[in-house]
């Protein structure tokens, strides 16, 4: 089983209008509601894949029961703790051609509700083959919290990857996970200077791989991605540019590194899958959906550079 | 006791943010949320003024639950039937100096529960003073629903007050309402012709009052009201042209007229009140509040003039 921690998850809802009317009075034509959060769409694609996954973190109120909901219509399993606060939505407001995203702030975690969720995710641990940590942290869990969580993975001896930003990316690296994923962006921000081309993100990956993480891959959108591991660092580009939903992508390829991890394949096989499933996930229409015939069509046409 | 019907009950969610990018990602500062619609904003206003109400209804889904929690917590009596479907939210974004709104569609009535609510609102219908009908119908209620509660009202000796538009305000004037309030807007609609001056809409009302309804007030916003009544017509305005927020200025005054009709009070004195409270729901921040130390100085200075 692989273990996805969604601390911040959503419930994202998509309001459909032809048009908008800004400052004005608009009727929403459609509205569509679904759980999601980063690791919620990882679990998402590897439940799509036949894999065996679970989904934990923290969901409360009106808006957790709908999470939890959508959850066990779509068969995903989730042991999400019930927290005293108001799980936050999302709310895309999608014209035709362009949309406008809203993220609402995290509730505040309270009283013994942190406590709670350590007790099962420690549970949950010993029975995972892997752990993927994804996401925002809610205001009040310590920016440590990845560490934390890595650490008692380790103790399982069950390697995690940490799809992160911020300070929690950075503080997260010191739990020594077996692949931290930011992009290009993030990792600019965390090791605090600009620089995009091949080697100046290898040497910045280079140091992510010196605060703890074993590898490192950089997801760069349509120019695809960068790896630092043990093995030897490699660039690759996705077979074809194409258009459509960028949202989700890095967590497809979240789930395909992952479980090439699993699965211990070597990394240009990892890498492949994770280019060719990341850009699967661009031609669906949600974050979490991929389109598996895309990613079979795909997957032997990725072509990966040896650096 | 004063029964309130909202039949498209909503859950009203404000997004208060400092400037919307639109086509981005925005990060909301702060959500709000409460009961709304315009029967519960009716309901709110008689509440604040200390008056016995009771909000009725159809609510579904975890939107239903929330919103009859926002009653309870504000101690608002409800009898919301429990539907199949998810309730409605609407959506304010609100940037400092301007607002753009967003209505979800209501629910579908499905099966058995419309003739639910009808057997709850027979049983309560009979304990009370005065009815107030207001606001759109779900899809897939009759467009006479209207009618057939003010019969049912009627019947039990209730008077009823009608404040909807479409075809709910035209069937329904069937049913004999004792006040119909439109805003000139929606006589105009009604009627099916333009005409803003006072003459005019007394015309309009007119044709309101052969169709069913025993007296009519028309609201013009800034420009105050219209009245034709069995008493004669008149017309006023508010004491002072104020600036704020006017969504729920008409639930005030729907809330003063019914206030009015219960206490059996003149017409001359229930449009001043309504004048008044409407005017003091204006400086008020939400729909559903007003500014009762507003309400009290701005009452002895509304002009009537009988038409």
């Amino acid at each position: 089983m692989i273990l996805t921690v969604t601390l911040n998850v959503a419930l994202d809802v998509t309001y459909g209008l032809p048009k908008i009317e800004w400052r004005e009075t608009n009727r929403v034509t459609t509205v569509s509601c679904r759980a999601g959060g980063k690791g919620v769409n990882v679990a998402r694609v590897l439940h799509s894949m036949g894999v065996d996954v679970m989904v934990c973190g923290l969901a409360g109120g009106v808006t957790g029961d709908a999470i939890r909901a959508d959850l066990a219509a779509a068969g995903i399993p989730n042991r999400l703790v019930r927290i005293d606060g108001e799980s936050r939505r999302t709310l895309v407001l999608a014209e035709p051609d362009h949309a406008t995203l809203f993220n609402e702030p995290g509730p505040r975690i309270w009283g013994e509700d942190w406590g709670v969720f350590l007790t099962t995710f420690a549970e949950l641990i010993v029975d995972c083959q892997a752990l993927v940590l994804s996401g925002s942290l809610p205001p009040s869990v310590p920016d440590d919290a990845y560490a934390v969580l890595l650490r008692m993975a380790a103790d399982a001896s069950v390697p995690g990857l940490l799809d992160a930003e911020g300070m929690p990316l950075r503080a997260g690296l010191s739990g020594r996970p077996a692949i931290a994923k930011p992009n290009a962006r993030e990792l600019e921000a965390v090791v605090g200077r600009a620089g995009t081309t091949v080697p100046e993100l290898l040497h910045a990956a280079g140091e992510l791989r010196t605060w703890g993480a074993e590898s490192v891959v950089v997801t760069r959108g349509a120019d695809g991605l960068v790896a630092s591991t043990p093995d030897g660092n490699w660039a690759g580009v996705a077979p074809e540019r194409i258009s459509g939903n960028p949202t989700g992508a890095g967590d497809a390829v979240a789930a395909a590194l992952v479980l090439g991890l699993v699965e211990g394949q070597p990394w240009p096989a990892r890498l492949a899958d994770a280019l060719a499933l990341g850009t699967a996930a661009v031609r669906a229409d949600s974050a979490g959906d991929v389109d598996l015939d895309a990613y079979q069509t795909l997957r032997p046409a990725v072509r990966l550079e040896k650096l």
